[in-house]
């Protein structure tokens, strides 16, 4: 990690909840001077003991020369107005999901200049507050800047180089193209997760207990919290209002020809719709960015003990057999899951010879990108 | 594995794909003798040459004790009525994602009797044919077993046998509640999944690059076999007619609400919507079938190299700490991943300090159930 330059490691974090506090806690490993405000004391106090900066005295002291504003969405513009209004540093941003409206309370309170600039760090957690905050939150991660246009070179310079030290990839975004991508990217694919969880509430227990895999993975972010995912969908919601119906249009023109009663129809539309999901699917990205590279799959039978997952990757080690992705199913009344891990296409075959050679079930799995 | 006793060991499987193949080789290896029948005889030789049981020679021999019919969703009716008429064995079962459509269309063809017995091996795979096949498909999961007014109590044992052999936990259904919960926790998902990566198909790649490990998860269903899927689907027509609203009708709720321009209100219906979905997920079945746990997670970077992995779990095995899940998140542009274990609440403290001991950057991630 490279010396802070452009805000000089002299950092205000307002709000020291999950981000702040992981932002305090990865900027002072990186040698800056961190001060951190809170409305709410214990939080405040909490993230100074596990190390993320110390308490900020207030306004009296000389401006900071970055101040980071990690506040929840509803109250990032109006702690935004009063950071600028009171002059606290020669940039202030802050973290938010959503970058239009702050700029726009910022905007309608004539408070707009070069010392502005919007940031996200895409850090998606299922969880908040300052003890879940890891200085490693932001390592490897995108760490979207979105200047306005009255946003100063200065400015750009001393987010960029917060995201660099705190291990981040700094991107610049319009805000309007980053609110619409992270509407699509992130926010869409939160609600669509909530609303098929949410039919399973509508189920027996037994009735739920033959959900696999499959439902699980789908409804993984349904576990969010809905307070901070009321606020951002509220604060991007002309965006969400939009891309909704990219989701359900699809949908239920299928469910009219579902109910059609025309068996080959209802194929027809299915299948249609299945490999429009694929082509989807292959421009995610691959693993760090790389060009898509075609992934082989092994399935492993893993005994339900301390143990049985470290002999299985040991053996890959010892083969040089890098595992570039991995899941774990478990099914109803057996005390046994598979593992399925990827590999390199190409590399399952030895994988599965050196686990075999061990006195593993190993297999070979799917194939896919 | 205990020695299949109803049906003798005498099994007759039709259609060599990935289920047939895997019924073929679990059967097998349980002692059974195994005639394996396919129209695609590139497919059949392949089977065979794969342990999975001989050549069948043709009806002119003894009829076996019990046909397993493991042919797509759409010819599984013809192929049973097939085997029925031509009385091939005395249970005639199959492996189709649908039970109502084949029962009605032997129903139709006047052959529904105490030898018929729908059944369903749930263990759901993004691959097809032989080469996917495994002895341990079914090891730990739910086998379906589907029992028409008509059916025996000889016809029900063999295909429980035949589940139990495969290791598989048999569960008996009623094949149209079988086809109601399947549509909601199996077809539908898939839908939805397909569904929300066709909305990827229409972004930029830059865009699409900033998609992190919730996006693909919600979307690893969309990798699945278009045909297949469109036959299961279309074979469940009514049931996913009736289900696709109960996703997609809140979700259009929601985008007028958003449209509507109340931030309030958009806020409340979201944070409903949320609410609603956390509500399921605590309904998917905990591991192994027991009561829901508390979990607490452990975020640990790993380098992108082999062995880095195996040392992570080297470390929990020698602390006796069991993994009861984990995932593997990578972000853009970086050579380095984040692993989140998850394990039972309370031993999160000692595998971080393990990890921490080793060198390990570890800290703790979220909690949940």
């Amino acid at each position: 990690v490279s010396e802070p330059a452009s805000w000089r490691g002299d950092l205000l974090v307002i709000g020291t909840g999950l981000v702040g506090t992981s932002v305090g806690l990865a900027a002072t490993r990186a040698g800056a001077r961190v001060l951190l405000h809170d409305v709410d004391e214990r939080r405040l106090d909490r993230a100074v003991a596990l190390g993320a900066g110390e308490r900020w005295p207030g306004p009296d002291r000389d401006a900071a020369r970055l101040v980071l504003v990690a506040v929840p969405p509803r109250h990032t513009g109006g702690v935004l107005i009063d950071s600028l209004q009171r002059n606290l540093g020669e940039t202030i941003s802050h973290t938010c999901s959503v970058q239009l409206l702050p700029q726009r309370e910022i905007e309608a309170a004539g408070l707009l200049d070069d010392r502005f600039v919007g940031s996200h760090p895409i850090a998606g957690r299922e969880t908040s507050g300052p003890d879940g905050a890891s200085p490693d939150l932001f390592a490897d991660r995108t760490w979207a800047v979105c200047p306005t246009t009255a946003t100063g070179a200065a400015a750009i310079a001393a987010v960029e180089s917060l995201a660099s030290a705190c291990g981040a990839a700094p991107v610049r975004l319009d805000p309007q193209h980053h609110d619409e991508v992270l509407g699509r990217v992130s926010h869409l694919p939160q609600l669509v997760a909530s609303a098929l969880a949410a039919t399973i509430a509508e189920l027996a227990p037994a009735d739920s207990a033959l959900a696999g895999a499959g439902l699980r993975d789908s409804t993984r972010l349904a576990d969010s919290d809905p307070e901070l995912w009321a606020q951002i969908v509220a604060a991007n919601a002309p965006v969400l209002a939009a891309a909704l119906p990219t989701v359900t249009a699809p949908l239920e023109a299928l469910a009219a020809e579902l109910a059609g009663g025309s068996p080959q129809r209802a194929h027809d539309a299915v299948r249609a719709l299945i490999e429009t999901g694929r082509r989807g699917r292959q421009l995610l990205p691959g693993k760090h960015g790389r060009p898509a590279a075609r992934w082989s799959s092994v399935l492993v039978v893993i005994p339900d003990q301390p143990g049985g997952l470290a002999a299985v990757f040991a053996a890959a080690a010892e083969e040089s057999i890098n595992i570039e992705d991995l899941r774990l199913e478990h099914a109803a009344g057996h005390p046994v899951g598979v593992l399925e891990l990827w590999l390199r296409q190409g590399e399952e075959d030895r994988l599965i010879a050196a686990l075999r050679e061990r006195g593993w079930t190993a297999t070979s799995g799917a194939a896919g990108s």
